[in-house]
């Protein structure tokens, strides 16, 4: 899978309102009302990305977690990123 | 609790060769042969922040796990910090 353009790339973080890109990452914070619920968090997304075998960076300072998503083996960001982007805010919904 | 005098926290890092200061911080890394292994070891983790009520900011890359401990509280490194180091190291080795 070849990484997004520029372009492309600004298209799909117009859907992803809450997402930042920084370089060759796109990042976003969750918020939380206690550690545990934080960590429930992660477990879910640690849950998504053993299936689909791409690991997002997280990081769990107290109550707040950061996923940072890139694709190593295309060099940049692609569809797969986004997608699980959107994942990943679908579970915080819930 | 007051944070320790560098010297104190010097004498204390010495009995944690893998642990570094990093200003106001210690941090350590640690090695998993998978990501499920080193997810298993941040629940742990978790658990025993919960207990103490001491939380490290904990960061998950793939297979290695980042743990970095501060006293906000006391503006700095507190013997709380060390003791948990140790906890943290003894999980590690189980």
């Amino acid at each position: 899978m070849d990484h997004l353009s520029d372009g492309d790339i600004e298209i799909n973080l117009k859907e992803l309102s809450d997402w930042k890109r920084d370089e060759k990452f796109i990042m976003r914070r969750y918020h939380f009302p206690s550690f545990i619920d934080a960590m429930a968090f992660v477990n879910h997304v640690a849950g998504i990305a053993e299936q689909t075998n791409h690991h997002p960076f997280i990081s769990i300072d107290y109550k707040v977690v950061t996923l940072k998503l890139t694709s190593w083996h295309a060099g940049g960001l692609t569809q797969l990123d986004f997608d699980e982007a959107k994942q990943f805010d679908r579970l915080y919904k819930t």
